[in-house]
């Protein structure tokens, strides 16, 4: 989803991800049609349609790869990650007072090692800062918390398998993304890279399924040939071929619709991802909502462990990110709405004279939701670290899409780069480095006046800095026009130390008409300092 | 230079010069100024404006750099490359049958491990059906071959110099080319990667330079602070600072502007790149040039090997490439005019009122042989594998850029992918990956007439390509329009059996609006088959 691949990027980390996955354009829907006892052509719209996302499409490629592109940004970090070793005990501090200094090991972690050297320990003691659960749906962390899981008590059965269809397959709509929903079942299929498709298959409730010896539900019966048998059927008229061999993986689990009742303990301990919400594969939101969940943890851990916020601020994660997920899972219900053995057996009610009519409208309610499932247009509720300090002019207009606003990411509206006329977005100015960022937007550059009113700017921000923060910030300059012949010189130089930061409004490499980013933007003709931190704005006047 | 990127491309190399290069799009001109005793800007100029070059700038990168993206393709296919290993005896079979037959070996080389552990041989003999030297200069197998260069016996000596200059530099122009003429010396600047710069410094003919004991010119007086100064002088009234551990780099040496006598040995040992032309490094020529030399070459070889073309093939390597050469000696000879000694003395001569005025066009030159410099434009006379089989209708217009033409690159027109609207160029679906293309262009597929058309084509291009050849040829298909309901599966099987390699003009994922590409193509409305070997196209209408 865009705000992924925008959050990869910002890591360094998210070439690849675009230069090798498949790109979906479009969403289409086929829904059972009486008249032929088949499924029928509903609709096909475009998939992404966000005005900020800067890639119009969503860009797929399998779990194991994007954990590598992290794997490999974590190395060339010097960060080599352990497998084979989980936490069996964990402990927290008896002394209060350890939790309220960034500097203290408050955690207590026995780790057992599976792969131990014959003769060497399997077990190892370790004490913690900080103890991040990123272990999924069934976290070993939140059980130890005693966190529970809140929501539905029914949980559905989902088959997931991947292959590469043949070309005889009649199917049309392979490279697309498609939810089909077939008289008794129904399925999403995902494209995937180099060719492969993804199925979701809805396999009902658990209730469905026998049970183990141990009462659990069982779906030691299911095989991938037993899941393609239920989508060849989903898909007539269309037939799906393929080989053994072209079948890569599958897998079959159940899904709640749950969010974890707290997603941290005494701001040492945190739950992250798949152990602080499930939800079902529809909304392709899964590892989407995880890696934000990371992003919006890190920083804050960081910005703690070098004593430059105080521990307060590790609370602003679960009040972010929890009443997100709630959203999220609100979006997921009425969405699988559309999926269920329910709507199907209304559809068919309801279009007894066979003319074959579209359910209500997954894909609709998809894009209706699209601020949320894009991940572009996440806006966090005002906090100490999102507050704007201004309010909006009475009467003004309202925002458009691409403003600033405290709470909501930067957006990557295009610029120009001003030293090497390079294109570029606002966001490739923004690297995740643990840096926060001064946005000046410091008006017009065109003749002497501006020159001398770009010194008295300079002055200003270096004061700010100074004061304030120093190794925190970087700078970013962004100017509202250059005059043609304007050097690059006349931007003081205690503005363009980095040269790569000192950026204009133009819509091309040859061209210094204005792309309009100010009016975008929302920033004043006369111009405004910004001030970003990891993902959030304050803004006020200079 | 963009012809490069593109080749680097087709094997599948080219994303992370993309990536990491810098990119240039402006070449700038600063000048003697009699009224000041400095420089003085005079112009800057769109450095690539060749309609067909898909980026309009110069992307730069170190030469290791390069090397590498090389290394790490060959090292994906199975190649490692061995270092310290020469070749110091070579010689080619007596028995003159050999030489027709591609399985034989007719070289004969001794090469000599420079790294042989203690105990093993420190030479081997090898055979060879091959060799291609690509060493450089003063090329070893070119003098085993006794082969001439041929041109100017006067040389100029370059210096070269990688450094990083401070942001308190106050010439502006760090991050465009540009080419700088001071009264006694000028210089050529070249922005690099990760903020660095190169300068080329003309340091005089080696007639200025003192001899060494064997009587070669000798450059040992020369070092980075002596390159820096002349610099320093040259930039006058800018400044050039940087530190001594900022300097990256350097090198002093003499080119002449040469070109071998041939450049290959009974159709077994070929040279390439600077073993069969040296010229100024101006033009920023060199290594792309020797690369489209590589690639010219390897495919005939390759087809060759596989027996699909007979050794008079080999021919065409030094019919094309040669005289190519001498056109771009020819450029750089007028080229490097505008830097010469000669042409600053009649500047300051023709400027004696102080206006001073730009030289005859050094930026202006290079524009008006950017179909050579870019390396989009080269154009193979006719010969076995350029001739058209069809000549123009008389009367018709003149080839538009984009126009297929037997001789030149297919240029990279923006097309659709049919199944999952991706948008690529032409060129991303014509990988080198040894096999050549037959380009069918299908007309439109709108309704049923056009579906009942295509089977009959599918049908014509099976004839074809079973009975001429069928392992050598892949197909791709260019549709010149498809309806907004028209199924995928209306291509026949036979023309999708890869779905990568069906295309359509359409000017986005999200609209089937023309993009003019058959009519830029100069391909006619109802369609055609183009063959495309490596680089060269037949064409023949169906």
């Amino acid at each position: 989803m865009p705000r992924t691949v925008e959050i990869l990027q910002s890591y360094g980390v998210g070439d690849d991800l675009l230069r090798k996955g498949h790109r979906a354009y479009f969403f289409c829907n086929y829904n059972y049609d009486p008249a032929t006892a088949g499924i029928k052509f509903s609709s096909k719209l475009q998939g992404i349609n966000e005005p900020t996302a800067q890639h119009k499409c969503c860009i797929l490629h399998h779990q194991g790869f994007i954990e590598s592109l992290l794997l490999s940004g974590l190395l060339q970090a010097g960060v080599k990650v352990e497998r084979a070793c989980k936490p069996v005990k964990m402990a927290l501090s008896e002394d209060e007072s350890e939790f309220d200094n960034p500097k203290a090991y408050p955690v207590k972690l026995v780790l057992e090692h599976a792969a131990a050297a014959p003769g060497t320990p399997s077990t190892e003691a370790v004490r913690a800062k900080f103890v991040v659960g990123a272990d999924g749906a069934h976290s070993w962390v939140r059980r130890t918390l005693d966190i529970a899981m809140e929501g539905d008590s029914t949980s559905r059965v989902w088959g997931a398998i991947d292959f590469t269809p043949l070309p005889s397959s009649t199917f049309p709509d392979w490279r697309n993304i498609a939810t089909v929903n077939a008289r008794d079942a129904g399925l999403m299929l995902i494209p995937r890279e180099d060719g492969k498709v993804r199925l979701y298959i809805e396999l009902g409730t658990e209730d469905a399924l026998p049970r183990d010896a141990r009462g659990r539900p069982d779906t030691s019966g299911l095989s991938p040939a037993a899941l393609l048998d239920i989508a060849r059927g989903v898909f007539k008229p269309y037939t799906l071929e393929t080989r053994p061999e072209d079948v890569e993986w599958w897998t079959a689990y159940i899904v709640g619709q749950r969010v974890a009742a707290r997603f941290a303990e005494k701001r040492r301990v945190f739950i992250v991802g798949d152990a602080c919400h499930t939800h079902s594969p529809k909304g392709g939101q899964g590892m989407n909502v995880s890696i934000s969940d990371g992003h919006n943890l890190a920083w804050k851990i960081a910005h703690v462990l070098k004593s430059w916020s105080p521990m307060s601020l590790l609370d602003t994660y679960e009040a972010e990110r929890r009443p997100f997920a709630q959203e999220l899972i609100a979006f997921d219900r009425w969405y699988a709405e559309g999926f269920s053995a329910k709507a199907r057996a209304k559809l068919v009610a309801d279009t007894a004279d066979g003319a074959g009519v579209a359910l209500p409208g997954p894909l609709e309610a998809f894009l209706s939701f699209s601020a949320i499932t894009t991940g572009v247009g996440i806006h966090y509720a005002a906090s100490a670290i999102t507050s704007p300090t201004s309010s909006p002019e009475p009467g003004a207009a309202a925002p458009g899409p691409f403003a600033l606003m405290p709470g909501k990411r930067v957006p990557p509206h295009a610029l120009v780069r001003v030293a090497d006329r390079r294109p570029l977005t606002l966001q490739d100015a923004l690297p995740a480095d643990g840096r926060a960022r001064l946005l000046v937007f410091s008006g017009a550059l065109t003749g002497a006046d501006d020159a001398a009113r770009m010194v008295s700017i300079e002055r200003a921000v270096k004061a700010l800095v100074d004061r304030v923060w120093k190794e925190r910030f970087a700078l970013v300059v962004v100017l509202a026009r250059v005059g043609d012949a304007t050097p690059y010189l006349d931007v003081p130089m205690g503005l363009r130390e980095d040269w790569t930061s000192v950026l204009v409004d133009a819509v091309s490499p040859f061209s210094n008409e204005s792309g309009g980013a100010y009016a975008a933007l929302g920033v004043p003709a006369s111009g405004q300092i910004v001030v970003k931190l990891e993902q959030y704005l304050h803004g006020w006047m200079i």
